[in-house]
């Protein structure tokens, strides 16, 4: 993570690109990019995405390689690990959605949101 | 990295909830939770964003989370490690983007995609 | 149509919000909305999404609502009619994926794009 | 409206992908083409995005008819009337954000939602 940090931070400073990226403009290409991996689903079945072929499953992990970018370098401007933003979230889901209540249940979400 | 995998693999199927989660399903949930990021910036100048009140960068963080443990989620099913495949997408945005063509230029991503 | 953008004008004129009504801010809000959409067809299979009872439509209804009025908002700001700009875009499409080509396939977009 | 929804379900029907287009796969698809507009935003600034030049305001035109057309063929999908779903949305709103309340304020939506 810290590695992938430096080589983001050295990129857009070599680009001289800060002035564009605050964080309103992080999120925005954060959403552009996840959007990104939605088109490659879209039209699939649900099946058909747990079976991609390589050539598409490489398209993806540039995506998510995005997504990953923009997520890590908003994180960072934002004073965000994500990390441990992503295990405190698990810790709060956990009280959330007992596993007895919504054992099984795709009402989950909507039910006890 | 590795932790949070076991966090939120154990998470899920202690809710049975691996039936909902193709990965057409959870490319769906990180681009809802990539806006709920963006729904805190929509009505923020890029100023205000850079100079967020304590409690909005607690509800960030909560969502940040939330993409990060999709993003896990998602790339675990298709046999992607997401730091990797950012690190690699770095490298191939080095080559895309010479800063020596876009140096300190908004239009780079449009004129050079 | 016109109605509509009647009734957005006077809402947002009422409550002195043009100031933040931006064509970019409004891009944000129409994609954030556009997600809550998302957001209830997430973890439903397609035949469910095809069969959805009365309260979820409800709700689906009122989202619609939210994109349609940012969508007419923003194509009002930028001199576009959207519904004009639809016709114009299905013609265009007409064009780029020919009917004998691309028959019942779902490979269309991406190998025709 | 009649019009743009009849020449859908003319180029729909003509190339068989009625099979592909369940409520869930059109959600994914209007998401994705609203993030087309937003990747048009991302890195401009709201003075800029009020100031488009032509050839960019055609490429966002585009984007537009498609937004549009998803949510046409979604809503019609559902039994929806696009129109009428975002009138009665802004009575919604007028009650919901109060123009005393609300007047000048960009927190309205956090605050008052």
């Amino acid at each position: 993570m810290e590695e992938l940090l430096t080589a983001i931070s050295r990129f857009i400073s070599e680009r001289d690109w800060e002035q564009f990226h605050s964080p309103k403009n992080l999120a925005m290409a954060l959403s552009v990019e996840a959007s990104e991996i939605v088109e490659h689903f879209q039209w699939l079945t649900e099946g058909q995405s747990r079976t991609l072929p390589p050539e598409k499953l490489a398209e993806i992990r540039e995506e998510i390689g995005d997504v990953m970018i923009y997520l890590t370098e908003l994180a960072d401007k934002l004073g965000i690990e994500p990390v441990e933003a992503a295990k405190a979230k698990v810790a709060i889901n956990e009280q959330k959605y007992p596993a007895e209540l919504v054992k099984g249940k795709a009402s989950k979400y909507t039910e006890y949101s």
